[in-house]
């Protein structure tokens, strides 16, 4: 059986990116693996075995396009108002609290906050299916 | 804190996606939610609480714009050699299984394959921090 262990992406700023996710989210570098041309930075956090993988192709300057397949990684969070508040203030300009209701009942709670390389990322109340 | 709880990419024909998750993973639809204009597939497997999410957007037709800044989903099995051999039997025509070495030892054993939208997964052999 496979097992989902990581999310790869591109990023141009490795110190940006871990100052980003570490005050975002909580996640930290759980190991940094350095080779000739790249360098892969592994950010996890207590609250789950899954990591994010960040890529850094040293000399790269020229941000990376993001296209429109990729959508976003989604992270659950106890008070997602209270988050939102909080990155508000960190000057991380989350996006609007979105209610999506199904057949009358809430399914999702939750807003959009962008990464220093344009990535989404959507931070849900923990609720429902997002535990 | 915040938990990653899952990834989601869009995808353009819910059933062929459904199907290369399921065949080449072993990922099962946990929970389908149809709305007004998209539905939302979340993918799982007992060896994880991550999952996967598709979005597919009705009426799409145009192949979404990949970029190159998003990498890959991972995923770690238990034998890779054995998996890549499955893969290619189903016709999934995975990569050549790739040695990543690092100061005189193996850091990662893995392949990619492609679904269908052209999303790369990388597989990797359980081992070292690929648990």
């Amino acid at each position: 059986m496979a097992k989902m262990i990581h999310s790869m992406i591109r990023v141009l700023d490795e110190a940006r990116s871990v100052a980003f996710y570490g005050k975002a989210f909580g996640l930290s570098v759980a190991d940094r693996v350095d080779f000739e041309t790249f360098t892969l930075i592994y950010l996890s956090s207590a609250e789950t075995g899954f990591e994010l993988e960040l890529t850094v192709n040293k000399g790269r300057t020229e941000p990376y396009d993001l296209g429109n397949a990729y959508g976003h990684l989604a992270v659950s969070v106890e008070e997602v108002t209270v988050e939102r508040e909080r990155l508000s203030k960190l000057g991380l300009k989350p996006g609007q609290l979105v209610e999506l209701n199904r057949d009358g009942k809430l399914f999702g709670l939750f807003f959009f906050v962008t990464d220093p390389d344009g990535y989404k990322i959507e931070v849900l109340q923990r609720h429902g299916r997002f535990l």
